[in-house]
């Protein structure tokens, strides 16, 4: 299998440390796509996803596989023994439910920020920029910040009583805000020290020594 | 259980045909929160969701469960017997991939543009506005019905070769189109012909009376 991606990048961060938390990394290749050159905006990249967004998986048959939350489902499924995507209703659905609010309330609010209220990518890739909304989703992220400061006081993981997806899109979501020198916002311990355990998890050390 | 929702809204349209498809109706109750007064800013509602969105699922012991896509993925589970998330590796990342799409490119889409660039939910709950960015993502909505018209143009349903969660989000964003009344474009038969087709599922049937 091949992944396309940016290695720096804080959505490939997401995959990347899924993939080593199932243990997959001698089955996959992966391909850089130039996001400072606008590679993602070429024809040869939008016919493997329209959206025009890394990471993207492709498999042995030519399937493309975009989306972090899809292709952690996907790896995540293939030994049959999920272990990030939950196995009860209870964990599917609290897990999705967790990991979707990492992006909406930090990581993609971040990623908004980045591209619409500061130089992004740069100008030969950032055509439109509308700065008022950047700034909005800024506020928005340090909101979510004290969100999950307040989830993490209750428990020593993102959702339910295991390490999962959910935890690994919050990572995420850091990893960009560190990227965009968000910092973490006084008062949130809890986050700072979650964060902290998590960087001694072998996979998220490892992608993190890239950066 | 229960689902706290907005009957007409195209969000909650996407559980509401969740729970027909599943044959869950008996086993849940609807209670509506009321968007045109604000009722899901209220503090009452956010502790059920802190995004403040609907539907939200409760479950007898009080767990809530927000995000259309987390309520699904606990829905088609609790049977054993998945019918609309996947049951391989292939299937799992494909209908997450195309229905995250079908956010991505056309329902959330239209959603901002009818928040930010309409009179939305009315004055006393659109307390920020901006018009800008809501015609870009209308536009965006636009591309994103070509886009799925050439998908519809190679087989019968939004991914892989059976219903899923991915045809509900797309049907969540035509919904949404139509009470914005945004029509799809000249050129998208394939899509329009899909939409008629899937009106004669009952579950989609019975949702659409609502409205
Ligand atoms: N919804 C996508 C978002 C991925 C994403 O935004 N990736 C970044 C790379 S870190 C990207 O491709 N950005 C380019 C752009 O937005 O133009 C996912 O979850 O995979
Ligand atoms: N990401 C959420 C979005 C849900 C959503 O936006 N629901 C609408 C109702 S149709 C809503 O609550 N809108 C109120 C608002 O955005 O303020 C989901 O998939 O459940």
């Amino acid at each position: 299998m091949t992944i396309h991606d940016w290695p720096i990048g804080p959505y490939p961060a997401r995959v990347r440390i899924a993939v080593a938390e199932k243990g997959l990394q001698s089955r996959i290749r992966f391909e850089t796509v130039n996001l400072r050159k606008g590679e993602h905006r070429k024809a040869e990249f939008l016919a493997r996803n329209y959206s025009g967004t890394l990471p993207v998986l492709e498999l042995e048959d030519g399937t493309c596989i975009a989306e972090c939350t899809a292709i952690t489902e996907y790896l995540d499924a293939l030994d049959g023994t999920p272990t990030l995507t939950g196995r009860t209703p209870r964990e599917k659905g609290l897990i999705h439910m967790m990991s979707r609010r990492a992006e909406l309330e930090l990581l993609d609010a971040v990623s908004v920020y980045f591209h619409h209220a500061t130089p992004g990518l740069g100008p030969d890739v950032e055509l439109y920029q509308n700065a008022e909304w950047g700034l909005r989703q800024r506020d928005r992220a340090l909101r979510g910040m004290h969100h999950f400061d307040s989830v993490l006081r209750r428990g020593p993981f993102v959702a339910g009583s295991a390490f999962s997806m959910a935890d690994i899109t919050l990572i995420g979501g850091l990893i960009f805000a560190g990227l965009v020198k968000l910092p973490l916002p006084e008062g949130c311990e809890a986050l700072r020290d979650w964060y902290a355990g998590m960087q001694e998890r072998p996979s998220v050390r490892d992608r993190l020594a890239l950066s």
